[in-house]
């Protein structure tokens, strides 16, 4: 139970880490400089909360790492985030679509894990549901205004969803380590939270004018760590090079 | 004196190991199966010259280092590279146009370094320079083949040359150590080449239809090590992963 709890945790801190991490890649390189600050404050905001769910993964594990170690010393194989958050940024448009895909899905779930068996686990959510809503409603509203823009954006947006579409829906098929959560109510099952985020995109791409595939098809294996794009360890080279390099470096 | 032959070696090794990596990252994604396997060929013959430059250097330093050492465990700042091999790849135009800058200085370089008053250099010059004549060959002819091809792939070497154009004259730049090299006769000043270089870009950029500009303002700091762009630190959190991962791992 404690090494699926911790499992569960990895993937929460993963999640948040890595694509805090893409998110950051933008800072001082945004195409205006209020989207500069947003996008580096929405970094912040998910690295914070890697910081909440690593500690307490590492506390679970119980073998002396560090929520840093976690974060700086693990490989590729190890991390447990879905293949969506390590993708490429590529342009503005497909990096807030990739925003809006993951806080949809992160809103009805962070609320769902306020009522964790697990109060530090509610803790966190609750926390970090503060921070999610106000995601949702910035990535939302740049999908929409991007979508309901001009005819370039519309099909530069169109084809962010059509390259992301298949790695959004990983999250949904449920495995062994969500039953075991499920069981002991410390969280949901995903695919209980698909309803919500089906419908938040179906009203959000009706607004933005994009079309949604009904091709249910999802690239798995970033949950579990059996399968992650060749972008990831490409990511955690330059994530990871100033422990790698100066093993133990603090402040 | 041997702080300066040390330098110099750097030079050389930094040279080939820089454009080696970046060459090499063209492996399994170039446009045609041809010019993917001639990119790895080119990439293997520089990081073969890059062994024989650093082991000497090694050698020269008498710290203990290994060639493997200077290669996997240097900081950015630590290397001595022109900055126009560090530079990203772009597309293919723009990667054989470098190249063809870098080869069109490396074969009068090399053959000048074959009567260094070093023997050690002589021989690792004379081996080098049978592999920068065929590299010079096929980076000539691609780039008369891309200028005087359609208006698009003119177009775009052009504009390659423009990008890289202000990175080419670096190595031009006489400084002290070129001078101590030249003084022992281990090595011409690089500007004593700057006339062959000159003439051979001019009749290969007229064969191209291809303009190059008067401007002979060129970035520095490459070589010297004061200023590397920022391009050369990502790339050797790549290059260097594994032996910061695993220091001391062997096959």
């Amino acid at each position: 139970m404690t090494e699926a709890l911790f499992e569960f945790l990895l993937r929460q801190g993963d999640n948040s880490l890595v694509l805090g991490h893409r998110v950051s890649e933008w800072c001082g390189v945004a195409p205006a400089l209020e989207e500069d600050i947003a996008l580096a404050n929405t970094a912040l905001d998910l690295i914070g909360q890697t910081r909440l769910w690593l500690e307490y993964a590492a506390e679970v594990e119980g073998k002396g790492r560090s929520a840093d170690d976690l974060a700086f010393l693990r490989d590729a194989y190890d991390f447990r985030n879905m293949l969506l958050v390590e993708l490429p940024n590529k342009d503005f448009g497909q990096t807030l679509m990739r925003q809006f895909l993951f806080d949809a899905f992160q809103v009805p779930w962070l609320t769902a894990l306020k009522s964790s068996s697990d109060q530090h686990i509610a803790d966190i959510a609750s926390k970090s549901l503060q921070e999610a809503l106000y995601h949702l409603e910035r990535s939302r509203d740049t999908v929409i205004a991007l979508g309901d823009g001009t005819k370039e954006s519309n099909a530069r947006m169109q084809e962010a969803l059509d390259r992301l579409w298949p790695y959004a829906g990983e999250v949904f098929r449920d495995d062994e380590i969500d039953i075991a959560m499920a069981k002991k109510h410390i969280a949901p099952r995903p695919s209980e939270i698909r309803q919500t985020w089906d419908a938040t995109l179906k009203e959000t791409f009706e607004a933005a004018y994009l079309t949604l595939s009904e091709d249910r098809f999802a690239h798995s294996g970033g949950r579990t760590g059996q399968r992650h794009t060749e972008h990831l360890g490409h990511m955690l080279a330059t994530m990871q090079v100033l422990q790698r390099s100066y093993p133990g470096a603090t402040w």
